[in-house]
């Protein structure tokens, strides 16, 4: 097997053995562009030192053969006395982990090619200066002596010669620096290796090894970079810019990463080499610069990056060096760049003919359109350290927003008028929906992604984050206090925090926020994969103003009206506790009569909205203690009314409420008395509601729209639950429609959200005439993890340490979730062959989620507004991805 | 198609055709007993009528055809003016539905057959007793006027007559009243018909219409009996057993139903009839009184029952009449018998060679040994009355116990040592624990079947009722109220009550208890069953004491025993608090150290009782919170605190506790921080626990038993987490081994209580050395159901309605859990073919789930141990009932 590439042996396909580093080398080399001669180690090499600890036996002769073609291409020989060759050994992995590994330049210097180098260049203070990098570098890296020791010297010397700057530096000083450098080394007892050929072979093992350091493990766990694949070593012959003004190295991008604006884009730094750039000891001028201090160079330069970008028909990120007037390339990569600006690439280079419509839609990914979506904190704000990151929660709903703290509904209302205010609470409960609404943002010490403040903020759009577990609200005083650096930092009401829902942190002061902008290329390119996708694409959404959204952003239906949400509103939710509150089922009726108004306005609004589009409306589904005060406020209120006022009728009405609260509470309400069970026992709540969506219905014909109604019921675990629920449904629906007089477009299906839902699947598609995953419950269940609690407790620590390989209630679980879907999918089609199959949960807007509804043959997924467009993307990738005939319409 | 068999053309065996009654007409018929000839008419008529409304066209044809056959039988003619045939029209299921649907008696009755029975039998005062006797049950049953009306008119008479008893109605006051009662229907827009072929169509119309009557079907939904079998209809000529005193009419078991003596057994009344019996107007004679009267009768009825016994092969119920000396079977059926009673027939016959072991086996029922393996209520002392039932709640642990209600623990305890205490409590928690042990029986007034109560009580093997929503639990004035016909009546502390936790009922007053007992006809019978079972039995059992109860009602292991039910002992809490509180794992393990000794004893004392058979260890499942006081009464204590005493050091103590079980509290306890996901963030409790089981096990083994150790993982969801246990545990197991120098024999495994677990079996078997199925969670999350909150508030309204056929969390659900199951079963074995896989829900107990385990071919069941004798039969008769080739030992 073959184990060392000379440069012009490899090719830019060959990541996987090459590395990325190495490959793209190869592939400059091979198309003919001024790449400095060298070699590349594979990473079979690598994977093979990982498993028994030690290069190969013949590895080094098979370098030495490939350092000889170098030494003739260049016409100079490694550990001459005379014209030594000195090579570069640097790490290069599949996936780009920059800094990660360790990396040695100036390799083959020793005290007597250091004199053939002065001989050769007549700048002894340049190659002292190389040589004393080199022995830093080489026993950091490969000898494990610590880089401090050698810093202090350094600093020290300068302190001596009383500059502050390494260029002020003599050579005289530089050369005494080099022995003292090799006498602490010594004094590890150790000793700096003098043999290049040694050399070599220690820096060889020394980058395999860094693959396994401890910051490049991290790396890869949080880049999901699989440990197995190992790096390649890459031996180059060394190039330096910084051999005087006629030399210089820089970094461009063959577009702007930023905006995707097709232009050169980067930076240059004259006498210098890669190394300086990095360490950022001398700010570097713009690429212009380079134009008019070396006009053929930059002509040179502009055409080798034309000539890139077309080759490898991507955006390019490219380094370069000059060495004396002649232009080097080190290293060719696509470039990494912004949502917005990824789209604006691929859209242009579809027009410039480079790529086709199907390869762009493939190149932007999902998370490109989610940062461009959500208003988002400015980064170059938070870039100048002004804003200090205090603390991390659940990114509970996306966007950001600043605003002044509040700690109480009341003073949100108040203060959110005048003034934008983030609503930060211990945790939420339905008495805090009117200060929420009032809120840019909401920030709750605990809860979950599905907690009262989280479903609320996503449902109306307000960015959140949940379960900061670090702040602790004190609500009596107004305040939180959080500790910082081991400090505690206290903010009080009308202290100004910001907030990121995508990312969960808080920033204490008002960072200043970006709104989201479609731009007209993102319109083109969602075009584009509307034309690829079959999955189609809803949303869910319980307002109009929600439904005009996610129409704006292309959604073709709503697969998700969440009817209780409704019940939260202001004038809503006191005839809502009065219906619960009810001794009879004639008062609940009456106390829903007065609520069907509202709910029929609702409904109407969403038809009017969606006009001609499918509107899929979930019947109630949380408990109904969801809708009570919380059970600890109630029982303190009591209990000092007990102790303050014992006779006092307040306390005689409160001890009712508690009553009642008491014997709605429940256990485990994930898994009590809520969805079909409570439609079950309160048939009322529902005949109103089904009475409300035909009446809108009926009124939005005759309006001229034409509502295509979806009636779904949630929680099913037993077909005759179904059955029971839907007869006396259809009973209200015709009922309606008779009296009013009109034929209206219904179906009636279920959401499958519970394991037995889908392992019973056949029978249910009897009473059913659609389909509608909810995941987040079916997660909840298939796992049985309560998210409330999972994701506090225990979820993070698992995905943290592999036990699971994701989040699930992001990603769908494949393997048990996933499984049983496709159970249900296949049981459900076979009874009921025209049954419409849909997902409602989160998931409906991950795109690796989509990937398996496409698999499943899916007809829709529903997701939130802000993500529609994502999805949209997503299914589209999809698409592609598992065509196997491919017709693409370039 | 045949619709009316003469009782001479059918057989016992065409129960489905010609209902019980029908068909064991027919049989004794054929074996030439003496039988008033008479014909069927099929349950197939019934199920037309049932369909169409009216009966067949040319029913009444193929009826009078029979009737022919039986008038020249009998040697009367149906509705002649001299000898009139009179008949009987009874229906008659598959299964015994007792007084549930119509029957009429002396049709063929007018004022012209009257005059003729008159004429024949010389007894007017008989003839116009029939006859009224005829219109008001025709008129009752087919013409649906109130009988009420009838019996005011013939009370009015008697009060006129100045009489009390019905025989004392002279013969012309009948005749009168016979006018009268013919007024009444004519009062009603009809008229009696005097026409018997008339009488006769419209009596059979009216016995298919009785199926539907609102008695049947209640009775056939709890006995759950099919609502489409129909009954069949028999008409039979009439006998009379009141035409003098030699004549009567009696019952009879050919064995005591009671106890299973073989010794007939019976009632006999002298000149009556079957009605009178009924009706309890006159007591009836022991049959030994038959024998003094009639001593030919007796004997003849003697060799007709024993060849009744014989010729069916099991204990039979008879009913007989006597006209004038003649001996008449009305009915024979297959005896009910009381569970003691079913073991000894059962064992008997065999003894007999009536019957074989397999045949033994399969005829007692599960039920009829759960009724004798638990102390029960005496039912003679329930059925005088004295004791009224009170309330009823969920059967929550079996037994029955009797004694003065306390409702603190601290009393219980108290009170328990001088007399038996029934604890009532709101609901129970870990600090109750002490009491609830001292009490003969618990009774609470929240909760399921796996409340704190339940599961306490069940593993302590006390009886109990827990979720008795009707009893409200007053604790500080120690006493509870319950509404009962309507009044509140009061239950304080020291008046007796008594609880049946196989029932769920609660009675007012001491009610005696029976004790069960093993009889030697049991020890037998489940002697003969274990030769014909493939499924193994194993028990769950925390102590030594329930190991040992088990072991004696032949468990072949342990399945589950409950590490964390060893925490809640006295001594032990205050340690597992500590460890709880613990600020670093250090503490954490400095209080763990303290209860290893504990554990070490309890394990160890599990390995002395069971030397040799397996015992499965379940580490630590609940979540911590379950050991910490009440969150609702820390928050009442603290609140009070603040007002009461807001700078005591006791307020700070409680709030710091207040604190830690906020942390701990979950919003869904049952999917949160429990099972394995508390191994894998504390490993140091299940490390403990391991090492305290090795430690014990290495002891037990040097003690000359020989342990063999299943340590069983609960909650495992994913491969990874049972990997990432298992393989610390091993590290743990395999140092205890070496620091005491023996080896033990112990195995790994995990529950398969979570969807994900039975979806994923395959992945999960690689490291799993068996399986237990806990059916319980598994029920729970397949379902979706929080037991806790479901059986209170929507689980027995579901089964009411036949939503659900069955409580699952009694009976095994096949579509949906066990579907689940069998997946598991089949990728696990597939995965590791030497799997062992059990089951240890609560289903292990229960027969119908037992056949499932035997159809799945799992390796045991598992269940509490007084459960143990019913799962030894159940197995045996699965796999008797699933037998291909039958290979009996008789």
């Amino acid at each position: 097997m073959k184990r060392v590439y000379l440069f012009e042996e490899g090719r830019a396909d060959m990541r996987d053995l090459l590395g990325g580093k190495g490959a793209n080398l190869a592939e400059m080399t091979h198309i003919g562009l001024p790449v400095p001669p060298g070699f590349t180690i594979t990473t079979d090499v690598c994977r093979d030192y990982m498993r028994r600890g030690r290069l190969p036996d013949d590895l080094m002769d098979e370098v030495r053969e490939k350092l000889q073609v170098v030494e003739q291409r260049v016409g100079k020989r490694f550990g001459d006395p005379e014209n030594p060759l000195l090579v570069s050994v640097r790490s290069g992995a599949k996936f780009s982990m920059p800094g990660m590994m360790d990396t040695i330049l100036n390799l083959g210097l020793n005290d007597r090619t250091a004199q053939a180098m002065i001989r050769l260049t007549q700048n002894p203070r340049f190659v002292y200066d190389a040589y004393r990098r080199f022995i830093m570098m080489f026993s950091d890296v490969v000898m494990d002596i610590p880089k401090k020791l050698f810093e202090e010297r350094f600093a020290e010397l300068k302190a001596r010669l009383g500059v502050t700057q390494d260029t002020e530096v003599p050579a005289d000083a530089l050369k005494t620096l080099v022995e003292e450098f090799k006498q602490i080394v010594h004094e590890h007892g150790k000793e700096f290796p003098q043999d290049p050929s040694l050399q070599l072979e220690m820096a060889i093992e020394a980058v395999f090894r860094s693959w396994n350091n401890e910051r490049a493990v991290i790396y890869r766990e949080r880049e999901k970079i699989p440990h197995d694949l190992g790096t390649a070593c890459n031996v180059q012959a060394m190039v330096f810019g910084n051999m005087g003004d006629d030399s210089g190295t820089g970094v461009a991008f063959t577009r702007n990463p930023a905006t995707g604006e097709k232009v050169l884009y980067g930076e240059f730094l004259p006498n210098a080499q890669g190394e300086d750039v990095v360490a950022g000891i001398r700010t570097p001028l713009p690429l212009d610069a380079l134009r008019d201090m070396m006009p053929e160079v930059y002509r040179q330069f502009l055409e080798i990056a034309d000539r890139l970008e077309r080759h490898y028909r991507d955006m390019m990120d490219l380094e370069f060096t000059i060495e004396r007037g002649t232009l080097w390339m080190l290293q060719c990569r696509v470039g990494k760049r912004t949502g917005r600006a990824a789209v604006k690439i691929a859209v242009d280079m579809v027009h410039e003919g480079l790529i086709g419509r199907d390869e762009a839609v493939l190149r932007v990914q999902p998370s490109h359109l989610d940062q461009v979506l959500h208003p988002h904190l400015d980064e170059r704000a938070l870039a100048t350290g002004e804003y200090p990151l205090i603390a991390q929660g659940l990114s509970a709903s996306p966007g950001a927003a600043s605003g002044r703290a509040v700690f109480d509904a009341k003073r949100a209302i108040e203060r959110g008028k005048a003034e934008p205010v983030i609503l930060v609470r211990p945790e939420t409960n339905p008495d805090d929906v009117g200060g929420m609404l009032a809120s840019k943002g909401i920030l709750t010490e605990r809860g979950g992604m599905t907690s009262h403040a989280a479903v609320v903020a996503r449902g109306f759009g307000i960015p959140c984050v949940a379960g900061c577990e670090a702040i602790h609200v004190d609500e009596e005083n107004a305040l939180f206090t959080v500790e910082v650096n081991g400090e505690t930092l206290t903010v009080r009401e009308g202290d100004y925090i910001s907030i990121d829902g995508s990312t969960g942190n808080v920033y204490l002061g008002a960072v200043p926020t970006q709104e989201p902008e479609i731009s007209p290329e993102m319109m083109t390119l969602l075009h584009w994969a509307d034309q690829f996708r079959r999955l189609r694409v809803r949303a869910n959404a319980d307002t109009p103003k929600d439904a005009a959204k996610a129409l704006a952003f292309g959604a073709e239906g709503i697969g998700l009206a969440r009817t209780e949400h409704m019940f939260f509103g202001a004038e809503r939710l006191p005839i809502v506790q009065e219906m619960i509150l009810a001794k009879t089922a004639k008062e609940r009726r009456e106390a829903l009569s007065r609520l069907l108004p509202f709910q029929r306005e609702d409904f109407l609004g969403l038809f009017e909205v969606m006009r001609g589009l499918p509107v899929t409306i979930r019947l109630i589904d949380p408990p109904l203690h969801e809708f009570l005060p919380r059970y600890e406020d109630l029982l303190r209120e009591v209990l000092l009314l007990e102790l303050t006022a014992p006779d006092s009728p307040q306390l005689a009405e409160k001890r009712r409420l508690l009553q009642r609260v008491e014997e709605l509470r429940e256990a485990n309400p994930m898994l009590g008395l809520r969805g079909v069970r409570l439609s079950i026992l309160y048939p009322e709540i529902v005949e109103m509601q089904v009475t409300a969506i035909m009446e809108a219905a009926a009124e939005a014909q005759r309006r001229g729209y034409d509502p295509h109604v979806e009636i779904m019921i949630p929680l099913v675990g037993h077909v005759n639950e179904l059955k029971v629920v839907r007869e006396n449904l259809e009973r209200v629906a015709k009922e309606v429609m008779a009296h009013e007089g009109v034929q209206i477009d219904y179906k009636f299906g279920t959401m499958i959200e519970i394991p037995r839902a889908a392992l019973t699947a056949g029978e249910i598609a009897q009473e059913a005439q659609f389909f509608s995953f909810g995941t987040n419950d079916l997660t909840q269940t298939v796992f049985g993890f309560s998210r409330d609690d999972a994701e506090g407790k225990f979820l993070a620590y698992y995905v943290e340490q592999k036990i699971l390989p994701e989040n699930p209630f992001v990603t769908l679980d494949r393997a048990g979730v996933g499984r049983l879907i496709e159970m249900a999918v296949r049981a459900g089609r076979a009874a009921r062959r025209e049954l419409k199959i849909g997902i409602c949960g989160e998931h409906g807007g991950d795109p690796a989620s989509i990937e398996f509804c496409h698999e499943l043959e899916l007809d829709y997924v529903s997701c939130s507004p802000y993500r529609v467009p994502i999805a949209r993307l997503a299914a589209a990738q999809a698409a592609l991805r598992h065509r196997v005939a491919v017709t693409v319409d370039k």
